[in-house]
């Protein structure tokens, strides 16, 4: 079986946990306020729309690298980074005035609406940012209990949870960096490339993969090893993340292509493309960067001036070599045999990947 | 020495310690990004701003209650929940779109004017939202990782951790319900007082009360106890928040008077005058609920209303009440003299407070 399969198949488990997860929350919540089931119900639905469940797997995998014991409560476990995805991408979305998530309406498109029936226009959008905020917190406090409530050795469980939220607080300044970049006019290189470790590299790989590791009780150097995979290779898989935004198929990801540019999101793609540019490539992009009115084929056109001035390679090339370097780590790496063929190959699989 | 002049005392204590908490966040924080220190000096100045840090001396005394040991990192954790509180003020002000809070701009208000200054006005209050739900969000993170970090007893902390996000947990409900309040015409006793609940008694009181109680060993018993006592001293601080907030002194508030009419927030005071009000008295409420350009004299009428339906003295007897019965879950609490003593005292204080 590859890692995809493998992948594929975790998805499953993840999702089974998932509603067993919200069930018992549910319950828990119903003593509050009817409101307070809603609000779970919603959240629960986020959760369960999609998305290819790699924080879960990486966190279980990589427990299984260094035990075999309470398997069960590790799977538990591994749904901890799915509930911070949640988390992070209700506020994201709310910064980002995104509207779509995984081809649904987003947290705070969905209370606005909801809103917009019950009472009305006025106040709606306001409401649905207010109600998001709060989900978002909710989702949080639900990953951070999760980790201190499982049935684990505690001196693990209290690193694993510390190491949860040292690396989600770094996210945030990602997030912050890359609200500020939105503002600048000059990005450089290395600018994007820091917001995608922090934002990205940090908890899609390195936070799921430590806080499985310390769960099963791994060392310190095999911590070290871990990191060494999960930054360079979560720095590929945002760049990829940028190319298939742009040059992707619009059914598979679940998101309209080229809401970047129609948000003015300075990618390593565009900041490449803009540097090699002459000046008609220039006006091209510079007409579709954050324009909220952007056609198809002015996403055409800027596709061709990121294939003509060499950007698209770049990032690709790029991305290779990343990858390369995180499987390069992986040759230090000890522990079961199976869960390090997965690491390996799930990072094949990012050089493939097409959503 | 009074409870007043110990909370006094303790208030320069937690200062101090806030001070080299953030020191040492500065620190960890230098080589991410310049911007990353900026915001965490924007942290310290909101948090250090003032309050009066009654969540701090809670932990501690109640910490003290149970043990004579490490006092020293009982004071350090006792930060926690003043963390929390930034945390929640600065996402509470986003959704009652506040721009004062303790006589200066809001979190959001400040990244706003920060944006204003540097890249003009065009997105700046998009901006200023975006960046206090991340500053809100770091925020949280930083209690977790200070109480998880703790030189104590793991399997202290774990449950100190894991009572931190329950209880912050449930104030998001409290908070949902205040928003969800504002939409709704009828409004009854019960829906106020299970919003204070959530909101404001179970974090400010209970959770403080509890996580210090459990850093120090205390045993179950112990720790309803301080429920029963923290449950309704927060209800009244609530009940006498609202009242100062109508009929206090601006000065010592720190905010401006009447800010609770001018947003319509359905508080007891309102809900009861309304209840008892004849038709021109109602006209008055009604006239001044959610106006945005409420007048001196509307907020005088208002007032006088409370006063005439006996809408004020139903709410200040209520809080007598539920002080006293807050004191009496007091008798059956062992533990050091000295720091029952403070919790006895803060409870007097309760009746009789002006800011």
């Amino acid at each position: 079986m590859d890692a995809l399969q493998e992948l594929e198949l975790y998805k499953e488990i993840v999702n089974h946990q998932l509603n067993i997860f919200f069930k018992d929350r549910l319950r828990e919540v119903q003593d509050i306020d009817p409101y307070a089931s809603y609000m779970m119900d919603l959240l629960r639905e986020y959760t369960l729309r999609g998305g290819k469940r790699i924080r879960a797997a990486l966190m279980y995998y990589s427990y299984k690298l260094f035990s075999k014991q309470n398997i069960d409560e590790a799977i538990k476990g591994s749904i901890a980074f799915e509930l911070i995805q949640s988390y992070l991408l209700i506020h994201d979305d709310i910064i980002d005035q995104d509207f779509l998530r995984r081809g649904k309406s987003t947290m705070h498109k969905m209370y606005e609406e909801a809103h917009l029936k019950s009472f009305g226009e006025e106040g709606s959008e306001h409401f649905g940012i207010s109600m998001a905020i709060v989900a978002g917190d909710i989702s949080n406090h639900l990953a951070n209990l999760l980790i201190l409530n499982l049935n684990m050795p505690i001196e693990r469980k209290i690193k694993a949870a510390a190491e949860l939220n040292r690396v989600v607080h770094r996210v945030l300044y990602g997030e912050a960096l890359d609200v500020l970049s939105q503002t600048k006019k000059k990005i450089s290189e290395s600018d994007v490339m820091k917001i995608h470790t922090l934002k990205t590299a940090s908890y899609t790989f390195e936070g799921p993969l430590l806080a499985g590791a310390i769960l099963a009780g791994a060392d310190k150097s095999s911590l070290k090893i871990l990191s060494d995979y999960a930054i360079p290779l979560g720095q590929a898989f945002q760049l990829q993340d940028d190319i298939l935004g742009v040059f992707g198929d619009e059914k598979k990801l679940g998101k309209p292509i080229g809401s970047d540019l129609r948000e003015g999101k300075k990618t390593l793609l565009i900041i490449k493309a803009l540097h090699e540019a002459d000046k008609r490539e220039k006006k091209i992009i510079m007409a579709a960067m954050g324009n909220p009115n952007i056609t198809t084929e002015q996403i055409e056109d800027v596709r061709a001036v990121m294939i003509t001035t060499g950007s698209l390679d770049y990032s690709r090339n790029l991305a290779k070599k990343l990858i390369r370097k995180a499987k390069k780590s992986l040759e230090k790496l000890k522990g079961d045999k199976e869960a390090r063929n997965f690491l390996e190959g799930i990072a094949d699989y990012m050089s493939e990947r097409e959503y």
